[in-house]
């Protein structure tokens, strides 16, 4: 059970990590203008272990998550007062108006993932160290398969992911992964037997990204003829 | 052909429309903290037309794709430089150093799709909302059917995406489609044939969110005895 304590939310004008620009441009003659972030493309690893017939996924803490759930329990404004109620609930956010929910509504099944920055290594070189630094799992850069690549946003960021996929065996397993802890990562590394996969696929309860869900099925329609998968969905 | 012209880029340190918080926090006794902002739950709706057995899209230009594919024609600096040389991109950013790309590498092909903002209506209700302002079909609430939902973001927000299918004929068409125009919308309705479809998903060179390739293929498994696809994928 993850323990989540302490929790203070503030303002955050000067984040490393988040530094929202503004573009102002013309679209056919139109003026417009748009807030965006930049950030790096990514890369994320559908992993099938072949020894153990199961999917290994990343489980973690996400803050992100966890502070979006706390506030779904918080009472909701009427429509006509949104701005008036957004601007006390940003005031008030973290402030213990409603109850603090346990650390499990923020913990996430993801795929292993990774940003490309490092301009010296390929997708698949980075694909392959998030695969043993997350997973524990030392794969041939020549075994990695591309699936396919997509914006991973189009709103806020607009980078561009880049789907492997990996197969795996116990032999490969060279340690326990779960990531940097220097970075402060916490990444505890699960596996999802095949014969349940699609039903974790789509077990609503169960805080996933879409890369999960959709990776689980592109194994399905590709990989069936080689590995047996459950299809009653 | 979109002609985006006029382009400036500057920082942008109070948006209305991205306010960065930090929250500080204990997991398991180790102190952490993370940036992240707030954003709001959103709905995606896959339509397929009966008449014309065509999916219906929106196409528009997104501002912060078409940055982030500017971004990588820029000379990339070597791994030990890469603090110093992104402070100076950031100042030099739309300054011109390169060529500015053509509007339509910012041009995406995405789910029709909209944000949860209106506490008085159910997610089916902002869903019908958005296929009648965006693509022009009437669809009763009753014809929608939940696909599934994920977090569409992990990292710098924690948004919950619900996913519906929307079956429309021609008969439901009362109007053209294209968004809000007073909300700054310009989005054009795409058609994809049925049979195009799959190898329309799996195009890496057409520009799209993973919500149309999940999409796409979980009509293929769930739609395919009642409508016929292609499957040479």
């Amino acid at each position: 059970m993850e323990q989540i304590n302490d929790i203070q939310v503030v303002p955050c004008t000067n984040s490393s990590y988040l530094k929202p620009f503004r573009v102002h441009y013309s679209q056919n003659g139109t003026k417009k203008s748009w807030d965006f972030m930049r950030t790096h493309d990514s890369v994320s690893v559908l992993i099938f272990n072949t020894t153990s017939h199961c999917f290994v996924l990343v489980k973690q803490f996400r803050p992100a998550v966890y502070m979006c759930e706390w506030e779904r329990t918080k009472p909701k404004a009427p429509d006509s007062d949104e701005q008036a109620a957004e601007e006390k609930e940003g005031a008030a956010m973290g402030g213990g108006e409603t109850p603090q929910p346990p650390g499990s509504v923020g913990m996430t099944y993801e795929l292993c993932a990774g940003l490309v920055d490092k301009a010296d290594l390929s997708l698949e070189e980075i694909a392959r160290q998030e695969v043993l630094e997350e997973c524990g799992y030392d794969v041939p850069v020549a075994k990695l398969r591309r699936i396919t690549s997509y914006r991973s946003g189009v709103g806020v960021t607009g980078a561009k992911q880049t789907m492997f996929y990996a197969e795996v065996s116990d032999e490969n397993c060279v340690g326990e992964g779960g990531g940097e802890p220097h970075e402060g990562e916490l990444i505890e590394v699960v596996k999802v037997p095949l014969h349940e996969a699609m039903t974790f696929a789509y077990d609503e309860s169960i805080p996933k990204t879409m890369g999960v869900i959709f990776s689980f099925i592109w194994f399905h329609n590709n990989m069936s003829p080689k590995y047996k998968i459950s299809t009653n969905v």
